[in-house]
């Protein structure tokens, strides 16, 4: 069976069925992080640029904008895509290689505040559009990705076809697919440029003008996600639809918890779970997968940007506060360096270590003859109730004092006028 | 140096200087032929169900759209680009491999009318973009074309941003550029759909788009336009940029004269040159190059859409008129077919021949014991006068009289609002 074929059952299906409460509630956490992320892009350059982009041509439309105005569902779509993917904090899965709340839930939002429907119907949306691209993403694999496409992008333009194909309320999202394969782009060649969170947008915009076209009668060719993969390197490994609509691959996405580098992420993790209650260390031993040491192993650092890809100066940074957290403001507060810090970033070690994976750490502490060690995997399972309290940290760190929580009540209230204004504001 | 280094020089002199007259003169006989094929469109099911997309989210905005309305550029662009190759009879350049007025001109016109541009600027506007898109259709080569991609929406973009720049006065073109490399696509997959038009309109959205991106301060990386090509089985042959900014490769168009397959003109001309005035032939015998045989050979025809991919057909339609010419008009009046017609197609016969080119055909006419032979090759050169003749009769055979000959006056007098009345009307 064709992908449009195979993603246009589950979608007939999973738009009736009950959704399962677990997926709902980590789209409903996803959705929550989507705000803080946002939100907290307010003074980044890429998201007023994005801004100025949007209202020098202010179209009136049914959709919100975050910080103010209104726009057609496309525009609004790709203006929100991007500025929530600005501050690359925002959530992702290894499996799909791609961030995939950035550009699926402007999707289903903005269509969904163009046709009417709740917020609870948004969120079951976002989940099937998440699903889709997860299982898009994997059915297109690693190679697509390695030769340079950002698949954020290209497997995000499919999640964002179903995505506001089930917020209109679409019966059949097949023409919407068979459009949307010819628009998917994304290079990862854009990286370190405004157009990496503008690939995010421009897919989820994508999605949803793929959408309105089927609307209007027009639609594509019945292989075109096949012709697709053929000629952009994927290799439409047919295992990616195995339990589709039974197993929710989606489930598997994570959270960014800490404003630095994904690939420090496990050490922090480790250090957190290791540094409470004990001794002061006189060496920390960081180990992690070989590919990080080219991406945040800076041994020197001069601000807090640089901080974020610094195993020793995040190291140094939770010695100093024993274990509580990494955030904003505690970066900020490591400048101008100390010589303190200094001496304490100067204990870190850091070692590549092939055996393990990309996700994981392992740190030793060396303190009064003894050592201590912790090994962090980020893949691990966390409880709803665990994930929630971790963003719900992250939120006070970058948003006013209660915003975080606000937001929460409106997604736990179904308020989509509430959000409305929350986004807007 | 790099493609968009290339082409920003390209850009940044030609802009400036004066462009040679015969180009800008076959820009406007592309001009022409785009709003006769536009508004030749009219009844057109994909054109009805883009205009029904457009005016579902009505925008209001500066820049006209066909059969009445206005939106942002973007979106004019999209709906204008789509309506004009909805026909499939306007221009196509052979190296660039693929049509070039249906990408450029809507981007070039939407963008213009949003800057305040004249129609002289904007037709300089559409020549940039139509060498850009023909350069950079070389310079992607053969081989991305044959592997699916369709080379219209792909090299057609990256014309389209050129175009919109100049419209808008862009001093620079990079940051446009840089964009729209992340942003081109388009699938040869989608042929036969309603996409095939689309990926024309999207072409033209995503080059208007990626310059009203950088307008904001947003670009990408200076090597995305290498990036693009090597991950999209381009086959960057420098070549592409002999002489560029001296000789304008543009000026290889070609226009359709006849609504047929493209791949039964050579033969049109070839019998138009040896039926007048000549005896009825016993036999016709057309060489053509083998590609074609399963394009536009059908033996039989059952209406005058299937006699338009139909050498036979068509063959005898032009005896029975003495060579005068092939239109819509005459191609309805064959059916339902006489007996007479019968006999004259049983009377044509079909050969593959490797020798000729694509764009060649040869005529053998058998009457009275004597041959006569014609050989057309579209490539030769046409005269501007023997061109707007030509398209003069093209438009006066699909719109109402006098029509052409107003939208050619408005072009001669760069006449931008009558221009804009004309297309909305």
């Amino acid at each position: 069976m064709s992908a449009l074929e195979t993603l246009g059952q589950f979608y007939a299906q999973a738009r009736l069925a009950d959704v399962p409460e677990p997926a709902l509630d980590i789209m409903r956490l996803c959705f929550l992080d989507w705000m803080i992320v946002g939100r907290a892009a307010k003074a980044d350059q890429v998201a007023q640029a994005m801004l100025q982009f949007a209202h020098h041509q202010r179209t009136e439309g049914p959709s919100a904008l975050f910080f103010g105005g209104s726009a057609d569902p496309r525009r609004a779509s790709l203006v929100n895509g991007t500025i929530s993917h600005a501050l690359d904090y925002d959530d992702t899965h290894f499996a799909h290689i791609g961030h995939v709340s950035t550009v699926v839930i402007p999707a289903a939002l903005a269509q969904g505040q163009a046709s009417g429907a709740s917020l609870e119907q948004v969120l079951r949306a976002a989940l099937l559009g998440a699903e889709a691209a997860t299982r898009f993403g994997v059915w297109l694999g690693r190679g697509h990705y390695q030769i340079g496409y950002h698949q954020t992008a290209t497997a995000g333009a499919i999640g964002a076809a179903v995505a506001a194909g089930a917020a209109a309320n679409l019966a059949d999202i097949r023409g919407s697919l068979s459009n949307v394969a010819g628009f998917a782009a994304g290079l990862k060649a854009q990286f370190g440029t405004a157009m990496k969170p503008v690939n995010a947008g421009m897919a989820a915009a994508n999605g949803v003008e793929a959408v309105q076209m089927a609307m209007a009668g027009l639609s594509g060719a019945s292989n075109s996600l096949e012709a697709f993969a053929q000629i952009h390197h994927g290799e439409r490994d047919d295992t990616a639809w195995d339990a589709l609509g039974q197993r929710w691959l989606f489930e598997g996405v994570t959270h960014k918890f800490y404003p630095c580098c994904h690939g420090t992420h496990a050490m922090i993790e480790a250090l957190r779970q290791t540094l409470p209650g004990g001794p002061r260390p006189e060496k920390i031993t960081v180990r992690t997968h070989p590919r990080w040491m080219s991406v945040c192993n800076k041994p020197e650092v001069a601000d807090a940007l640089e901080a974020k890809f610094s195993y020793r100066a995040l190291a140094a940074l939770l010695v100093q506060n024993a274990g509580a957290t990494v955030d904003e403001a505690a970066l900020q507060a490591l400048f101008p360096l100390s010589a303190e810090t200094r001496a304490l970033m100067g204990r870190v070690e850091v070692l590549a270590q092939e055996s393990l994976g990309e996700e994981e750490a392992h740190v030793t502490l060396k303190a009064e003859g003894q050592h201590r060690v912790a090994t962090h995997d980020l893949r691990a399972p966390l409880s709803f109730e665990a994930r929630l309290e971790k963003l719900m940290a992250k939120g006070e760190g970058v948003l006013a004092p209660g915003q975080t929580t606000q937001y929460w009540e409106i997604l736990a209230r179904a308020d989509l006028s509430a959000l409305s204004a929350a986004i807007r504001a």
